[in-house]
């Protein structure tokens, strides 16, 4: 008897150059197909992608605004946990499509930690794991928002998530913010599908969202029939005081949908965040998600769940608030002594510091010609529908005391 | 002079508790938000949460279809690759969002790789990085979709496209498959916006698209205005014959969107995904990627760019094709010896092997028999839309040979 592993050498050698084609059952016959395939040319790179060099990462500059300093993140401690949960099997590796809004064991331990420093009121099974805060967003619309329905939005504001609202067709409501956070239409009713705010540190300008204000919100939001989706960007950086609980935990209702992102308090480039689903919408956003892309990389998901579950996550936290106060205290000493025309109305949390120029200064021209010297500064302007207060930017997180004297160094050599 | 640490640390103690609030320049006063954040209660996991256990990931039963054999995988190989890009600096974990559709070095070696393996026609920056091939999906049904536009799909087909397809609102057009893949409308043009085809092996019966059927679909494309999604599913698995180069190799007028995944040729939870897009969709998907979830992890694609230009996936490729194709004669020889009802009209290739059962078998029935037996054997009739000939999907890659017995010897008594 001729064994099939015979068999199969000889049609390696009889048709592997293509000159023969098997039809199943109906033997052999000349492969057509092959000859004309011949014909085609293949290009390889052509002279004309000479021009197209690839790029390669680079670091920011200072004052990129929301960059964490990667260089604190344990990278080492990250990747024994990493080796850990790879010996535990080959199962992480496999299609894993039922596990589409996180691993369980993820889930659970994000839930504990929600619940313990936000005060999130959840089950671990409403929480969703997605790719950054970004998809959180993406889904949210494409789930909530039909064509033409109102969202308002803080102004200024968050561009990626009006850049979700308005692929989902939504109309963007742009409503001021004061001194207490987002501000609601006075003597008349809330007309909103869905309001987006980050109460924690507003985006760009950092308030803190009032009690007052929050119950206010909550009010409108429930006789309005709104959705509020709860962006808790940077609420783990507070240095002068506690840190409040997430309006999501003032709300009896679950009208409250409450997310956030591990590229702030980890690294951007992991892509890993989350959000906290009113039990009605678990299903429906587990079934897009599912659609969107079957579910997001499991290894980085079992390493996390190992080093929340480990409190490797609050010790790197303790570090970061320790580095990121400091460099805070620094740059304001540093703007106050060289005199520069910028006033810091928020102080004492968060990554970034929203600084005001005066109100005849053109924040754009300034940014500008900060650019021009290096420097990556934002105007606030950039972040708004309606005009306001001019002012810029600065991310101090991501920069050592050094790059942040250089940095305020150069910046008033180019305002003077 | 005080310090301003020193003033910090005055700070925690006083506000630390929550018992002052510190308002930016206008100084302390009474923090009522904690009070009233202070009777909130904070739920800790809820008795009824015992009953909701977190599950963890299994790995496949025989014969699930399309798992590839993860224990092949040189994990070693892949991790040291791994250590190597992330010693190069912390760049890689910064924000990359301007990488949105992928790292160029690894766009460049995928376009390599499908220039040199697969005939593919494309500038490196004609490829797209996506969340495994669901987000490729997702994103061009977005992309080029309306509601209830038509959408030419094999019947039966591959249910993961189909949802991408509904879910941006489009019309299925089922089309029966032949011994030469997708067939056409006969005497009457093709009313299509979109065709989606599995041309190298279709999905699930496995066929391979003959050169007349290629040449014939791009013409009736053409006529019709008709974009063409050629998914080339499991193209690298050949054990009889060379590949034959893509659909998209065929195409002077790049009305076909090529996309594959490296879940099958990798591992799944990986999840790695390419598309070539035509010049004229690029920029439409990298905004939409940007707005989807900003970019995909960084790391992992900078590991497979240097997986890739080591040749170490052409050698794993290599030892995977080995063992699948023994894998499947394996198979094949026991399921004769044991004179089982099942017919296999397309072998040679790929990681399935479509069975088909006499005319007058209830598939699902089989199919559920199976189940209650611990083996997971889908019916093909659930992947039709349409009714055709019953038949079973059997997925041998991801097994052993001892699996395969004793899978092989489990249905035998079974369907005895």
């Amino acid at each position: 008897m001729i064994s099939r592993n015979t068999v199969v050498a000889a049609y390696e050698v009889l048709v592997g150059e293509g000159y023969l084609v098997n039809r199943a059952r109906s033997g052999f016959r000349v492969n057509q197909a092959t000859q004309a395939f011949r014909n085609i040319p293949v290009r390889r790179r052509a002279t004309q992608e000479k021009r197209l060099e690839p790029r390669v990462p680079i670091a920011p500059v200072p004052f990129r605004p929301t960059q964490p300093d990667v260089s604190l993140f344990p990278l080492q401690i990250w990747n024994r946990h990493r080796n850990r949960v790879l010996k535990r099997g080959a199962s992480l590796l496999h299609y894993q499509s039922r596990f589409s809004i996180g691993l369980d064991e993820l889930r659970r331990n994000v839930a504990d930690y929600l619940r313990d420093s936000r005060g999130v009121r959840c089950q671990w099974n409403e929480v969703a794991i997605t790719n950054g805060s970004q998809q959180a967003l993406f889904l949210l619309a494409h789930l909530m928002l039909r064509p033409s329905e109102p969202v308002y939005m803080e102004d200024p504001g968050y561009s990626g998530a009006s850049k979700a609202w308005r692929n989902a067709g939504a109309t963007i409501v742009p409503a001021p913010i004061d001194a207490e956070g987002i501000t609601l239409p006075v003597g008349q009713p809330l007309h909103a599908k869905l309001i987006y705010v980050t109460p924690s540190h507003q985006f760009p300008l950092g308030v803190c969202m009032s009690l007052a204000r929050r119950l206010a919100l909550l009010k409108a939001a429930r006789e309005a029939g709104a959705w509020i989706v709860e962006d808790d960007y940077d609420a783990e950086f507070r240095y002068t005081s506690t840190p409040q609980p997430s309006l999501q935990s003032l709300d009896d209702q679950r009208r409250v949908i409450y997310m956030g992102s591990f590229s702030k308090t980890l690294f951007p480039g992991l892509r890993i965040g989350y959000v906290v689903l009113p039990p009605s919408l678990v299903e429906g956003f587990t079934a897009l998600k599912s659609i969107a892309d079957d579910y997001s990389p499991l290894i980085d998901q079992a390493t996390l769940a190992a080093f929340l579950e480990s409190g490797g996550f609050h010790a790197h936290l303790r570090r970061c608030r320790k580095h990121y106060a400091e460099r805070q205290l620094f740059f304001l000493d540093l703007v106050q002594q060289r005199g520069l025309p910028l006033t810091f109305p928020v102080t004492g949390h968060g990554m970034n510091l929203a600084g005001l120029l005066p109100d005849d200064v053109e924040d754009r021209s300034v940014s500008l010609r900060l650019q021009q010297v290096g420097l990556d500064v934002p105007a606030l302007s950039r972040y708004r529908v309606a005009s306001g207060q001019p002012g810029l930017l600065f991310g101090l997180a991501a920069f050592s005391t050094a790059e942040i004297a250089r940095g305020v160094s150069t910046m008033h050599q180019a305002l003077s």
